[in-house]
């Protein structure tokens, strides 16, 4: 009772610390990531893998609608999780900046740079006051210049993080640990897309359903991200023997 | 009790996550949305159909002057539920937008792109401090240039969602119930009246009052957004036998 | 006792949202309308009548400058009820859109026109923190350009209605309960302006004061706002028979 | 109690509504008004009379400092009573807005336009944040350009009304009564200092000082605010009989 | 016990009013002038004289740097009382305003026009949010350009006062009351300067001390403002039998 | 628990004093220090060591993102603890200041000069409202135009101080035991490496994890700061039998 | 218990009045001073001498880089005590008005001219929101153009003083007991050196470290500001025989 009632001194208005030096705003943007469908990002040795689960409510809701994959750039996608309107925002800011370099530059912007980019705008949002942190994590995945698959994560604090697979939002510790038990550095991007879909149905119990999910890759060799269709997830989830049971 | 008390810490002020991650004062304009009367969204293969419950509380208010639906260009309406002022300043946003991407591309907004400009705006009035969330659900349909009816929906956090047909405001989730019941994709527009209009009277005890109503079309062939009149919504309920007995 | 506290938890500093979805600084802003005197609009086949009941404290209080009925335009007349001041700018907000729309586009602006710019003002102060709601509700009447007349309320939400005929302020609901009994759409300017007394009187003790009312109509035919004097109101009510006892 | 501690609760801060649509924080400026010495305006047929308690604490104290008796433009006096440098912000206002009427249209402003330019400076300080209201009441006499005298009050929350006589501060309402009985129209300008003075004598315990009071007319003829010396005071008093013992 | 915790309720954060129509802060900032040591000013026949007790706590301390007597032009000195840091902003402001006057208008501002500058800048501090009002009073003190000796007090509500004489700061009830007891108007400079320093040695137990004490007058027909130096001051004390023992 | 609720009323909203002169919010950025893992600074005859332990906690999160040493300019390199995301802004900062100088001056930044330009920034967000204090410290280490190495510390408070060797973060006090029982001024750029690793694992249960460890070192010849691969680590680990069990 | 929980009310937020007239927060960033070691001033006959305590915590600390001893310009120096950061602050503000003067009248700042252009902008902190007090307190040494010494204190309300010396910080009032008994007038600057050592001395329990102090003087003859190198003060303190046992 006595750590609940000091706990809760600390998280009103804007984002201060507490005593014990935490940034409770920032810790409760978290729980807003916890609270979303999880989205999954694998890199393989020739290009990303981002998976998403799209937890459709409703047979009337259009499921492509549920936004949770991204394209920043020809060469760049993003998988989110949490609070989708504050998503979108950094969505959008992340293609400006993309724009940005290449106008300035002449040249697509590095993966890395974009991901620095948008969390140095997330920690502005848990500093300055007047607003609330982006209750939003990102996975962003690319394909950098010199052709080498990247895999980036921003969290609600701004801190940027490079992984090798990873997954955020629901059911995210059980999901990575999936992950690191099966997760071999040599996969080609056809088994990085298995390995997210097994994942991801590890913390499934019902199987997984065509129209619940986004798939997107970004090829190293054409440096493109590219989206499933329906029917392709359809017919590789059969192929797998992932499907739910009641669509087969 | 101990539940309640900790929720009333986190929804004052300016919109801040609760330990949870939740926002507050956006699941309270939620509620604002239910307390108003409905409205209903349906498409079909020919044209998207809105109809607004208008809960008429006075003989002497002009039913007419209730606002529920508005026509936000030629080839997109909107159906609102909620605190109507609010509703009125997304409108004249959305109508805006419209105006702007006319002018500025030479050509009409599409359904989608309107609705995620109405959608970012949202989203900022739960993100900045020194407002609060819009206490409104909008119901955004219309042709895309492809003449395909597109359905939409914002909700209070900022989030799109598309559907085949949805209600907003009171009663949505037994609207709801109906509507995946008897909804069919190969509907066309006189049927898709005919099911938002029996969806409402499902909820409705006394059946339904042509000067409590509200319909607009908005046709695939021509893109035109058209309201019934209140004459032409009465022949309309009585032959499909909806009139409340009063009005018979 | 607990509803009590919970209540007044929402309803401090700005204009938040409470768990239920209400607005408690908007519905105080409407028990401030409650605490003024009353006015009443009619509309009539051939203009709109409006009577407003000024409630004079002090005998050596000048009735003409206990404001409850204001000229907008020449077509268009206003009255109000509770917080004055507040009244004042919102009618000085109503003049200027008149003058504005006269030289933009060279026509009388019409009164739903009219009604919405101050509608869509009054909103802005229901949503963006720093400053209160208007506590104050508007009667707005006048001609529109085909000669009809209309008849127009404004809340403290800022949610524009138009009306057949209409009371704000005190004894609202009495007042509109002898309207509904008594209206009659075909009436005349005259029988309208009887209407008015008559409901006022409704809920009179004491019979009416000539020097305590003010009556305005707005024409059909000369689109012109005007105000009675003292003395045609009291040969008025001497008339009608509804004068005080004291006044005969 | 219950009472009690409720309506501490709407009356902090900036100015907002209570529940029972009260702005506490303008009925408190009130009392700060009632805290202040009378001060006392009658409209006669040939001007206005202007009279001011001055309450003088010392004998080493300049009466003609205390300020509650100021000329606003030729044909223009201002009386105040309440919170005296709260005062000297108005009148500067008013004083301003006499010049700019005279540059602008090339003639004096009229009493009506003055006193409602200073009510609605007073009404944003109700109604916006960062400030409180003012802690002040006027009385605005002077001569229209018609000759006819005009008598007006703001009260803090910026509304006005026109009077035949009035009282603010201090006895406001036991001096009124005395103005009720004994105002009569066709007083002329003598009569209604002496109207003036006696109101006032009649709640002062100990008759009227010299030294302790202000005495200004607006003539209607010559439309000159013009102020009584000590010397012409005292002797006022003595031909009326109204000297405080002590003075005679 | 509950009119106590009723007081605490009133005088937080920025200055508002109370139930009883005060404004606390500036009841506050009222008690830190009472927290000062004395200053005194006495208008004579030719000039003003300003005297200031300056406590010197320490015999390290130079009692030339404790601030109370401060030239604010020619013919115009100001001696304070309370918070002296506040002082420095206010007599800087005077300053200012006495420059801004000369280069403006070309003559010297009158003691009256600088007095109401100041008061009118202190005044603001306690309506506009952001700030507190100033801990600090201001006797200013000088010669018109008729050649009259004016004095006038600032107190921390931004009201303006005229004096014979008077005393700001500590003790000023006791000092004022021996002020009213022996003043004379037709003292000239010296009996004036002779008055305020009985008056001081009045409430001061162990006589004064000439390192302790400043003495400033305003030469009527010089038209200039001229400090006594220590040894001066010494000289007058022994003459007039006002020295401290200890300094014998 | 007296103590406790004290300490509590000081640590809120913006950063103000506490009764006993603390500034809470600034000792609680300390604590978000403490949360981070150590970072080493030493300062050799021949150049500066900076060590970083990365705490990776998975092994599917590449090493090379937890951003702990960094670049600042050619001759000065940065190691940080605390929140990773303020790290960033300050470090981005450091960079700007860096290129400015070069710019107006033609040469580079001292690291005297930046360290105090980042200090100076930090200090504005511990007194200025609206934003929280930084919550991480900073080693900057660099070589002098006069080729002698230094090496400073910011923290919270924007206090700058210089040392021979330090720690920041986790186990500070400790590491700093070992560093002042070992540090000898004659070392070389090899035998601070070799303090720092020690010093490091002296309060690391398990020994050193080459992917888990940043070794920089800006050489005092050369002037040129310059990171460690992982190969190297290791090897050097090996070498010094640093190595945790499991890596051998 | 009744008196800290009043005190307790009043010392929140922006600074304001407590009920007794004081400024908590600047009170509390006196004790932020208390909090700092002792710097002692002395003015001598040819020079001001200023010492500094430096409180070396760790050995590995350099304590030159610990910031007591600050040159402002060429004839000024200043020692702080205090909150380091913010005297930094401080120190850069007096640093730029010594410039600006050099700048706009062609002569060195006068020392009192400087000391109270920082007092004023200390106390801008005191009166305006959203900032806090300066924590500091200044000892601002130098001499003027007609070569007399100066010695002036700036503490944290803004206030000015000039003493003939003093001391900040820590047991400031058993130094300055100290040196009121030990202080003579016509002292020379290695005299004054040796009082402020002494003075220093006598609230250490251990003697005094070479290396854990600064001193410096401003020179009345060469005015230059110049301080003692640690050799230097070695020697001085075993010439005095003021060394501390462990260093001898």
């Amino acid at each position: 009772m006595q750590g609940q009632s000091q706990q809760q001194a600390y998280d009103r208005g804007i984002t201060i610390f507490s005593p014990d030096g935490r940034l409770y705003q920032v810790e409760y943007a978290r729980e807003a990531v916890k609270r979303g469908s999880a989205s999954i990002g694998v890199r393989t040795t020739d290009g990303v893998v981002l998976v998403a689960d799209k937890r459709i409510s409703s047979p009337l809701l259009e499921g492509s609608s549920v936004e949770k994959l991204h394209k920043a750039d020809d060469h760049i996608g993003i998988a989110s999780a949490g609070h989708v309107a504050d998503a979108r925002q950094l969505i959008d800011y992340a293609r400006r900046q993309a724009q940005i370099n290449q106008l300035r530059y002449g040249e697509p912007i590095s993966v890395e740079t974009l991901t620095k980019a948008v969390t140095d705008n997330i920690q502005q949002y848990t500093q300055v006051g007047g607003a609330r942190p982006f209750g939003v994590a990102l996975i962003i995945g690319g394909i950098d210049d010199s052709g080498r698959p990247r895999l980036f994560e921003t969290d609600p604090s701004g801190t940027p993080y490079e992984w090798k697979a990873l997954a955020v939002g629901a059911d995210r510790s059980a999901i990575e640990d999936y992950l690191k038990e099966h997760y071999r550095e040599e996969m080609d991007l056809d088994a990085g897309v298995g390995l997210a879909l097994n994942a991801l149905a590890s913390v499934s119990d019902d199987g997984l359903r065509s129209d619940g999910l986004g798939i997107a890759t970004i090829d190293a060799e054409t440096e493109q991200y590219s989206e499933f269709d329906e029917e392709r997830i359809a017919s590789y989830l059969e192929e797998h023997d992932l499907l739910a049971e009641e669509e087969q």
